[in-house]
């Protein structure tokens, strides 16, 4: 039977009657003994983190956990919840959106500093990306928050402070400051890291790989889903649409043929 | 136009450009200085919870994040990212299964504790709730976890401490060790209380409302989910399906009309 | 290995390499032969329809594929692609919200209809359903469609021209049609009728149980969530949020404490 | 407003009270009269086809409706309803898994399709496309249907008798078959058109673009999932796994650190 039992392996969990074993520990040794953000990290990489590093890892999660219900995952979660949908069910419908335009720009922020530090060359990578990918480059400028994102100097601080703690090389921060500085002065206005660009210095740092830079993004606006979801249901409403019923939507077709 | 402006209200979150506001805390002030679980108290409370609060509400999340690809959540996330699903793709499909049977224990367990503590009748109690939704009672017992499910009396521990500290009253502890005995003195086995009758006894100290249970277990569990799809995605595999190629399934119906 | 191979058992497809039949009819047959919903009513029944039940089930199939962006699915699946998701991903997220309100009303509906049938008493029975679920009763009236939903006229019409061929009954017609007479006498204005109460009276004279009414609504209302998720993919847009950018929401928590 | 009544804008839908448009036709003279699959074109494409362009793209719609419960998609939809989800909330997490690896052939092979039609040299065009995507040629071979997946070359006879009325050119299916005459040349064994390639020669030749073809599967198999989670439903179990419980999964990780 050995097949069956093959079929699905994992280096993350082994059990057997009364025995959980996360990564090798105990799960009554870990539980009030690592934070949930030290659970986190065990569970994607299969140690334990520094203090230093987990809190990173923990400002990081804290500080993307909602830009509010004009985000389209946001207003999904909200719909559901008026459609009948339970918790669980919104939070999957939104999580669903924060794909590679809406929860994607983390993971390619990390690739792109990844690929910046192999080359050495900021503007010949900038310009590669550019023509594959487009004209955005993730991680940089936004289209709300002017002049900067709050979010991303309060995360750059502290990146910087653990640097000096040792914990990190800062070898991340100063390519995604170099970033900003050349986009700056390429297009002629300020263009500051933002909310994705700073918790991508953090993951890079840190070691995630790229693709958990997107994970971790849905873990933190998870929260956000939840907190959005719940607010709609105590609030009500039947089959909520996007905008109020007065305004439907703008017909562009061809004439009825009723006649 | 107040009336558009009007038409999604939320006291979560506040923005200007250059501002955003979390229940009234600069997100800048948040990030950095409140753990990750305390944002989740604050986003889903509107409030931040004392230090105590806040460690159990640590423990809880911490406890719940990974029970192996035998889950039908996990083995769905699995599944998905060998069909080509990006990470958020593989959680929403996974956290959407994460419903009333297989997700919602948590939930249901707080309510019943709130109706016994009404009531203050235990027995009458069950056999209403027997009555109204069979013979399971959410959060004691398990079908693998003989005798006990390890992560409960660890739960319960932290729980009494706590009480010690007068962070929490002990009250819906004393409620959940209560349908222990009881179920298991009518039972005439060993019924302990398991991980979502211990996190629901968390929940209940700390004044979350049963519908939360279900959503703080569903990002309790999304790491979970997150880490095994990841952990697939590394082990690689095309359209895996749930069991070895050679076996299939069993066909029960009629037999062919092929001549 | 019996047990693996038992674990999943299913009467509708039966497999062997170059061979598959759905239930019991070698799919070579099948296809070209029996239209897409008689293929629909095969696997969900078992047996292939009459052609005049075939008939109705198509004409209810094609009568509820869309009802604008305004519904919340259809608005969903529009915001997704904008977001990166793929077509298979948009239609996921907008099912998900074809929940109780916005995608149950059609199984309510039928299993109203059954209730009137072995009661004989409908007005009781309504009470009773009022009692048990809420002011609305499901299938009937609408809160855009004044004086009447154009679709559900027709579709009784076609229903009646099925009872003179002998195709159906007509018992859930008439039930159907007695409810609409009675709310509109007890509530002193017209509630007809809507799509719901007449696909209703379709599935429930074609004996479908009342979950599949929900199921059927699914796969039409899928073709509207893949025709719309198509043209916003063609229109472009990222990070489409619900109401214009200029609008945002209406704040209404605490004030900020930035000083 | 018109900002906000144009914000979302389509060509598909037009309705005010008591009137419903679906590209221009009043929905009351589409309903009964033309057939659902006529319908779905006509959503996706803004005309009706004719009668042989319907046969067809019914024929196809018919021809992928379920592949079992082996099939992720269909295992993550039986596996929902044990969870408690609804039949909506199990269609939407398996649609989800239709995604590039489990419902992408049709539309890559379309792609394909139109790449050789365009360049003229098949052998190039396939080496290119090897380069680009890996080894595997989609909607060509079977790793289970050996000799022949029984759906392909039913399809393309429907499709040869197209052409014998002259509904379709026959240009797409010259492609298809000579990719599998290619292929089986030059990897020496049977190679032949699977059901993806020959229904993406069906849509190819009726002019859908590639993501419809994608698309379209989603509808066709959407049915096989609706009729397997209704199946299970009937079939009950709570949780239900993936593999027996007895089987668990091999863990492959460290020793624990229990002492």
């Amino acid at each position: 039977m050995s097949d069956v039992t093959d079929w699905w392996q994992t280096a993350i969990i082994d059990m057997e009657p009364g025995r959980i074993d996360i990564r090798g520990h105990p799960i009554e040794d870990l539980i009030g003994t690592v934070s949930f953000p030290q659970m986190i990290w065990l569970m994607l990489r299969g140690t334990l983190p520094s203090d230093g590093e987990a809190a990173l890892l923990d400002a990081a999660l804290t500080a993307a956990v909602d830009h509010g219900p004009q985000a389209p995952s946001i207003a999904t979660a909200r719909m559901a919840v008026t459609c009948g949908a339970s918790l669980n069910q919104a939070m999957a419908s939104a999580v669903n959106l924060l794909d590679d335009i809406h929860g994607g720009a983390g993971e390619q922020a990390v690739e792109l500093y990844h690929r910046i530090d192999t080359s050495g060359d900021l503007p010949t990578t900038l310009t590669d990306w550019r023509t594959e990918h487009g004209k955005y480059i993730p991680g940089f400028g936004h289209r709300f928050h002017k002049p900067v994102d709050p979010r991303a100097p309060r995360l750059m601080a502290l990146v910087a402070g653990a640097e000096a703690e040792g914990t990190v090389s800062g070898r991340f921060r100063r390519i995604g400051e170099a970033v900003a500085a050349h986009l700056t002065g390429t297009v002629g206005k300020p263009v500051p890291m933002n909310i994705d660009g700073a918790t991508a210095v953090i993951y890079a740092e840190l070691g995630f790989p790229p693709p958990l830079a997107r994970g971790l993004f849905c873990l933190s606006r998870s929260v956000g889903i939840l907190a959005h979801a719940w607010e709609q249901t105590e609030q009500g409403g039947r089959n909520k649409g996007p905008t109020p019923p007065a305004y439907l939507w703008r017909y562009t077709g061809s004439s009825s043929t009723k006649t």
